[in-house]
């Protein structure tokens, strides 16, 4: 059957930013070769086996208690399950010295639908047809941010300005301040922090800055890698907890992918229009997961294991990809991102003789999956070549195939480069 | 703060249908006399022993097995755990002689969440303009269907005909074949089946004009109370599973109302437009309570507590109302719908001297709370005094608090028609 779709039916048919990779990918994956393959795109964390153990023994005490039939056999309340919105207010308000009450606090099924309900309540048409923007201050940024919004034109990106230490081989994105512009017709602004994919930590300053020119419009810090859980920074930081901000947490990162479980805390007029969206949308977040996050955040485990484990695994092996670049790559102007958060490293190939694609394309050739940079710029219109010339490596193989996978990723930059400068 | 809310914002920031009421029930029931209230609008089911038993079990065989990290631990498919997906098509396939293959079904966060997916991709307005309407064959039907489109426009619901037994007061709804029309402009038509909240079943034959009428048109039915699980119905029905048709399971009603589990089977390329945009929407839905009921419905447990425990359990609650409704109601022409299926029962006070509001109002201070029935009626925009005449009146509370209310709602209903006569 093939129905004539609605205008967000045929938008939303698109596999928006790295998903259409991502499809070429597992196509090249089923492929006959796939054993051979080191696959450095994947975004799906590793098992870690504490955290695992963690999450299991949350469940076993579920199980054990009488609360197992409440939680799975019952709906619940849309805002979310009531112990771990205790749970994080307890936690938030004792770690940060706030006032959060149940009201600051809404669950979601993901942090992912989160951005759904705030690009299309917050951004978007209003009833006398503005268009309420939703501006993302530094690009590039978490390419899912481009598949959100019913209206891809309501989402608006600032290329930044680059910081860049040459004889170091080393970068960092900032905001440009110059450019940045927020006013009443914004809807609200976004960014992730740490970064996805680039691991750049906005400063407090930058944060504060950006926070004081919204004034009156909500700012959504994404803290999917954020302290204190994950705690997948390797910087110092802490989150920003102005009263514009509205902070969102993922539990992905700390293990709990499979379970979908977003968190935003912020001021209670706009959780209660994301709660109210939400009811109509799904009526409330699965509430399993809810369940053993309440647990293991009361008892301050998650945040332990975060830092313990967590963090040091994708520390380490940034590491790697960092001695391995710095002793294996070709004298060109390569450029790697600040290691500040994450569980990617974010490569910039500068004045790359061909573009993301067809680099992604050759090195698997060699065997090596990474993922082209280009669909991490959602909202940023500019026509600019430093969007074709960066990769996404992922942390998540092992420490020995990582370093393979970069020897072979440096062996292709000497080829593609040297070629070039044949052909001149 | 106080946003300026886009159009979907402000509007989705209205709670709509039974949700406005619920409101005001929740106020009462948190009042100072709620312990005295007898509370028959309850739409969660009872946790029943064994069901609730089922699902641990499950969930200890899911923790004992090397599958849990790749349950929680892992972010999954966007169509679904494979295992869920694979043990429904090998269920429908041997149970209705169907050939289901994997791109037949896609898993959702709930049912409600699958209703906002089909509302927004196949109803809706074109990219020319046009509107594709949401076709609601019969109304009353489920209350939610009003609020999981962007556009509430779109929702277009059809008047019934009445089938009444005078003298055994009871009555059923039938659709109105003069009345119906489903064209190109048709996005999709969708009803429930059983119905939520009368109890109703649409025959096969109803059925099979309705798709028929639709030809090329997705037809949406919503089986959340139908066999095989929770198998809800009291009368004989048979799922119709032709090409048209997107069977819509959940599991709230198999008691897994917290885990939010949907689950639409159809064509491959309906299914494909809904996958795409859950993607975009939440990436994937929550894994644990998709893989304990894979294991539920692989091993057929499911069905077998559906027949042997969820349905004789209602069953034997709705023959309470009826035999409470046949000793206590006074003689004025009240109604009550054929008991066919579902967890409520469908009264209708014809000629009611008040409206459904103020009797719901009336009956609260008889320490009875059911739920007026005007709010099942989305989409019906026909000024129609039936609308303001009915009550759902839910099965969960024990038999004998079920009978006390009913009397109370009976001695309620004396004194209203009694007025009224007087007053003549």
């Amino acid at each position: 059957m093939t129905s004539v779709l609605s205008k967000f039916g045929q938008q939303m048919s698109h596999l928006t930013g790295v998903r259409a990779i991502m499809k070429d990918i597992i196509e090249t994956l089923q492929s006959e070769q796939s054993a051979d393959f080191i696959n450095l795109s994947a975004g799906n964390p590793v098992i870690l086996p504490e955290v695992e153990q963690l999450w299991r023994e949350c469940t076993a005490d579920l199980l054990a208690s009488s609360d197992y039939g409440e939680v799975v056999c019952r709906y619940g309340s849309s805002r979310g399950y009531e112990p771990l919105i205790d749970a994080i207010a307890a936690d938030f308000n004792h770690r940060y010295g706030l006032n959060l009450t149940a009201k600051n606090i809404l669950i979601t099924p993901g942090s992912q639908s989160l951005y759904f309900l705030a690009a299309n309540s917050l951004g978007g048409y209003t009833p006398d047809g503005a268009l309420k923007q939703i501006v993302l201050p530094l690009s590039p940024d978490y390419t899912g941010y481009g598949g959100v919004s019913l209206y891809p034109e309501a989402v608006r990106a600032y290329r930044p300005t680059l910081e860049v230490n040459e004889s170091a081989h080393r970068f960092k994105y900032r905001p440009d301040f110059s450019q940045l512009t927020i006013t009443e017709q914004t809807g609200f602004v976004l960014f992730s922090r740490p970064c996805n994919p680039t691991g750049n930590v906005l400063t407090d300053n930058e944060v504060n800055r950006i926070t004081s020119l919204a004034a009156d419009v909500p700012v959504f810090i994404d803290s999917a890698y954020a302290p204190p859980f994950p705690a997948l920074n390797f910087t110092e930081m802490s989150p920003v907890l102005t009263p514009n901000v509205v902070h969102c947490i993922s539990l992905s990162k700390a293990g709990l992918p499979g379970e979908r479980v977003g968190i935003a805390i912020g001021d209670v007029a706009t959780i209660q229009v994301l709660e109210s969206f939400q009811t109509n949308l799904c009526i409330h977040s699965s509430r399993y997961g809810q369940a053993i996050a309440a647990r293991a955040i009361a008892s301050g485990a998650l945040a332990e294991i975060a830092k313990t484990v967590i963090r040091p695994h994708y520390q380490q092996k940034f590491a790697v990809i960092e001695a391995t670049l710095d002793e294996a790559m070709p004298n060109v102007p390569w450029y790697l991102h600040q290691a500040e958060g994450s569980i990617f490293a974010w490569l910039w190939l500068q004045d790359l003789p061909t573009d993301d694609q067809a680099f992604y394309q050759a090195l698997k050739r060699y065997g090596v999956i990474i993922v082209p940079g280009s669909p991490f710029f959602p909202g940023l219109r500019d026509d600019w070549a430093h969007k074709h010339q960066c990769f996404r490596i992922s942390l998540t193989d092992t420490p020995e195939r990582i370093a393979i996978a970069i020897r072979r990723l440096a062996k292709l930059t000497d080829e593609v480069y040297g070629q070039t400068t044949k052909a001149v």
